[in-house]
């Protein structure tokens, strides 16, 4: 997708200790026309490997969402996001699954009310980041209490030298990433 | 909006306390055509009004993303939103703001990358709910730090009967609800 490598080569910033700032344009102050893109991106992808009757998007809190709202609104889907907090709208009738959080060095428990997953589900998981694929790891735990189908896992970035995909491979589902990156040295490139 | 009104008498429903559980719809299974729709409306009103000139839309995590995404996406600007948490990648370079949470009953403090807020900035600030205006004035006050004008404010859904529109009303700037809700007993009912 050269409008999202364009994007990455031009304002995202290496940290150290695998940190990547892609806070221009994905995570704080969010491009919407290249976010709108990346769902059209996600929709085509998947029609072209040929994953239908998708009905719904499901993503985490917070960075997620935007990409899964596009996603879902290039599909005509609709999209849920887990929750970090039950709230209080939930109580009693929610899946949930704690996970180790690697950036926050901490574990964070996701849930989602039962209302929104069921065994009729065919699901696809879009996040912003694979990182070492933690998160995932919790929502796909979630939807397998639910006895939905899931169906793909998108990423709009993938850290190539954090070994998510190989965390995930054993699911056995087709994972899409927009954009692999590397480092060399301190340097972000984009690996095909 | 008729689509939305719809949506409020079929499937909100009031949990005592104030608290009116609207996540079918909007703030955790969200309804993605009844979003882009959202964000269309607030694009045409804002127009309606002569408020032009727009060139971001201001939310804060988690709720606000969705309908602050859609209404940028109409306005062709970006959206930005204020974390809960300052994250590594904003370390000493953000506005941030305190103020009590009602639902929580606790602080939060909200953050914006000093990036992301200038004084060239012309801003509306969109929101899923008006409840008593906490979060929208710890918003109010990382725009006023930047120097960035704000134009207007929008919410989804006002719920009336905690009188946010008093608490807001001194910033002199128009207030847009997409629907206003009022009680009877335990019953959510609109009012015009």
């Amino acid at each position: 997708m050269k409008s999202l490598d364009r994007k990455i080569l031009s304002e995202a910033a290496y940290l150290g200790n695998g940190i990547i700032k892609v806070d221009r344009f994905l995570n704080h102050c969010v491009d919407t026309a290249l976010m709108t893109e990346i769902g059209n991106e996600f929709s085509r992808q998947l029609s072209a490997q040929g994953i239908t009757g998708i009905n719904k998007i499901v993503t985490a809190e917070t960075s997620g969402i935007a990409p899964a709202l596009t996603t879902a609104q290039a599909l005509g889907v609709p999209m849920v996001f887990a929750r970090k907090k039950q709230p209080v709208t939930m109580k009693g009738n929610g899946y949930s699954s704690s996970v180790h959080s690697h950036t926050k060095e901490d574990r964070v428990t996701l849930h989602i009310s039962k209302e929104f997953l069921s065994a009729e589900d065919r699901i696809v998981i879009i996040d912003d980041f694979l990182g070492v694929g933690e998160t995932t790891t919790g929502l796909v735990e979630l939807i397998k209490q639910s006895g939905a189908r899931l169906c793909a896992i998108g990423f709009v970035l993938e850290k190539t030298y954090e070994q998510g995909r190989k965390a995930l491979n054993h699911l056995g589902v087709p994972i899409i990433s927009l954009a692999r990156l590397d480092l060399q040295g301190e340097k972000i490139i984009l690996v095909p």
